[in-house]
């Protein structure tokens, strides 16, 4: 069970809290894992009946969490310790108000969820700051984007660090709490059959791809202003390509695993110049079909500019400059409205130096992340019958299979418990934050620059064909 | 198809050539790989008309061949090509009719299996020379052992190498012909995740281990002079360890393996005087139930000496004196009446050298031979739910599901189309042969220096405690 306190949630009636946090909260409840004195109090500009706001987040707690997980009276216990406040997060008189209502902390730990645009980080904290409810118990949770650039990244945290000690932020990158991502640091750290083969040495190229089918959804006003680069790549994929890449820490603890990702983002050699033309690809999709179903072009998207050039897809081909990666390239792509849903890493390894045996001498890692969260090592083996001919075969693991027994956790769950424990190994330090900001901002520039439009790619493909010149030219080519 | 040729078996009504030669003939033959014109002359001393024979064998390829695979038609065909030729492979004059039987060679080349008792191998090669029947075209097949020392089977080597060429001669081991045993040598060199960790810096030991629940049925009499060291140590578990061990050959071919294998052998590290006593274990069984019925001690078996001390069991801790595996034990073991059938090479490989989650990390990548086919690589990885709690799973990969679709061969099919083919490459070389016994020859003479009666072990049991404290004084314990 983890400390008193009490959890308030800005945006308390937008999707991520209904859809993610509050069932997540629900779980945590129902596990035992939350304080009995625990209060939770979602917050929103809406003026709401608590009722009601009782009876939305019951049915979307229905819905999301499995049958046999639900239980009316726990939801009956759970929901007595929920509250809806009506407040303007930009008003300053409000946070008086919720002072007022929220009473003296008398011990409690008062956790503060940012599920909210980024433009309002800043006057929340600030307002916090007046109102006296940033005490030096309290922690706040920064959902990303948090800015648009390395600039104005860096002004948010300043004016964050103004207000909380970066022990008490915590920068929530929701791919760091799914169990495949953190199986990717078991994998590589207590293994000692794959430490020494993660190298330059033996790893041939890395690829992190984040597929989607979805479109934008109700986020159009939102994503035109950002755009594939920022609202993915700059955050989860460069998390995951931390977390391929980093040496290991002496410490499974917060600094150090940082420490060491951080010195990843600061090893990427930077894609300036021309670089820029011949290193990425941008992408939007046109109309096309994803399942069988006509959707349309990007630019026809609710709330999205009818002349837009955000880029729904872009693919980078990124180096790590240090002794472990020279040399080895690592792709990175991720998009809306793919062929098929698939995030994964695949780690290529080398041929063997030698061939003995005809057929290709292929051994590859590849950690699924979705749909099923999964792990399989492509290795060779002879094919039966005479002779010595070489078979391709995976050896598999199911995750979900290999312990069925035990109950999966969201993402949203682990993490929100790491909050409460003030455990900040999963989330991201101020100096990554700014470090990937560093290195996606010439990437952005070179665009502008060089007035570089989205190449199109139809609905329902693989991206625009220039993802895949990019690996074709050294032989290459993305994994199915 | 192969070569036009003459397939004399010796031993033709002994178990070896009716439970595994004639079926795989059969089968080579029912896949057309026999050339049309092949003859197959089985050759034993008992006096028997050519139906008898042809009844006997039937009866035994249909009992040795799945129900689908047998067919009538081809069985037509294929007894056709089948003769009995009632010879005493002792006497001179008998082979001067073999000859006169068999005719001129007119292109033909002439295969002699030898599935007999190994006191007639120089005797028929001998003869078969008197006779004008071993041509430079002529290919002799032995089948262990070869000889019961190091001077037994160099005598053995020097009279059949004064009859034939050393390309001429196929010493067999059937563990060879078996797929999962090749397959060692697709792991090994077609992965190169593989290569690098294959070896002391990572690998903390090895054991090969075959376990058999039968006791010594017919075979008493050959059993009890020979033992578990002469019978199955000396070719079937070193030529394992070699496969294990040995260094990637130039190529895949005859020569450059064996050269391999040979300076493996020549590397292992004499276990003589006190290192007897200490590095090796000797068994026998005691009455005991295998499989919930009892069985009787090994004495009291058909042939065999009632004060018998010959070894059952024996399990030895060896040491390759060379720069890949200086330092790592070899723990091998054989044993009859053991609580179960299973052969299987386990290469235990290092923890890792810096524990960063606690649960222990083991890596292991177990090879199973018998009773099914099956690789499976023992990973650790992150137990689900919160906090990074490891867990082992099993990367599985069974053979005969893989490969469904391709019918499995049985190792005496492989071999015999290697031998028509020439290939000598899973046959063992005079030099290995004679190596092996090099190192074997100084652990029987110690047994018999200090008079080391075997110790005794229940029939069904793992083998004598000693056999486990081998391993338990360094802290280790044999797969179950």
């Amino acid at each position: 069970m983890s400390i008193p306190c009490d959890i308030l949630v800005f945006g308390g009636t937008g999707d991520l809290a209904l859809h993610k946090l509050l069932p997540a909260l629900y779980q945590l409840y129902r596990e035992g894992r939350l304080h009995n004195a625990v209060r939770i109090i979602a917050l929103a500009r809406r003026p709401l009946p608590r009722n009601d706001y009782l009876k939305l987040t019951e049915r979307h707690c229905r819905a999301q969490i499995a049958r046999n997980d639900f239980d009316e009276e726990v939801w009956q216990r759970f929901s007595a310790r929920l509250d809806y406040f009506a407040m303007d997060a930009s008003q300053g008189a409000d946070f008086g108000r919720l002072a007022r209502y929220l009473g003296e902390p008398g011990g409690l730990t008062r956790i503060f969820y940012l599920a909210t645009a980024p433009n309002l980080f800043v006057p929340i904290a600030n307002n916090l700051r007046l109102a006296g409810l940033a005490d030096s118990e309290a922690r706040i949770v920064l959902e990303k984007p948090i800015g648009h650039s390395l600039e104005s990244a860096t002004a948010i945290n300043e004016a964050i660090g103004a207000v909380f000690d970066e022990s008490q932020v915590f920068r929530i990158d929701h791919y760091l709490g799914k169990e495949t991502v953190q199986n990717l640091m078991a994998l590589r750290f207590a293994n000692a059959l794959l430490e020494p083969v993660w190298r330059n040495s033996q790893v041939d190229h890395v690829q992190i791809s984040v597929c989607e089918t979805l479109g934008v959804e109700n986020r159009g006003a939102y994503y035109d202003r950002a755009g594939a680069t920022r609202d993915m790549l700059q955050n989860h994929l460069l998390q995951l390509l931390c977390l391929v890449a980093m040496e290991p820490p002496a410490q499974f603890e917060a600094e150090a695993v940082r420490d060491e990702k951080v010195k990843i983002l600061r090893a990427l050699r930077p894609i300036t110049g021309q670089d820029v033309q011949d290193k990425t690809v941008r992408g939007q999709y046109s109309a096309g079909k994803i399942g069988g179903q006509e959707v349309p072009a990007y630019y026809f998207e609710k709330d999205v500019d009818n002349d837009s050039d955000t880029e729904t897809f872009v693919a980078v081909q990124a180096h790590i400059e240090n002794w472990r990666w020279a040399g080895v390239p690592f792709y990175l792509r991720t998009g809306k409205r793919m062929a098929r849903r698939s995030s994964q890493i695949v780690i290529q390894f080398k041929p063997v130096p030698h061939e003995l045996f005809a057929g290709g001498q292929v051994n590859q890692l590849l950690i699924q992340l979705q749909p099923d969260e999964h792990i399989s090592l492509r290795m060779m083996t002879k094919s039966p019958g005479r002779g010595m001919r070489l078979a391709p075969v995976e050896l598999d693991l199911n995750l979900a299979q290999a312990f069925a027994q035990t109950r999966r956790w969201e993402a949203y769950e682990r993490l929100l418990l790491d909050v409460l424990d003030g455990d900040s190994t999963l989330f991201m330090r101020r100096d990554e934050v700014e470090a990937a900001w560093a290195w996606i901002d010439p990437i952005l520039k070179g665009w502008e620059d060089h007035f570089q439009a989205p190449r199109t790619y139809p609905a329902g493909s693989n991206g625009p064909e220039q993802a895949n010149s990019l690996l074709a030219h050294q032989g290459r080519h993305w994994h199915l």
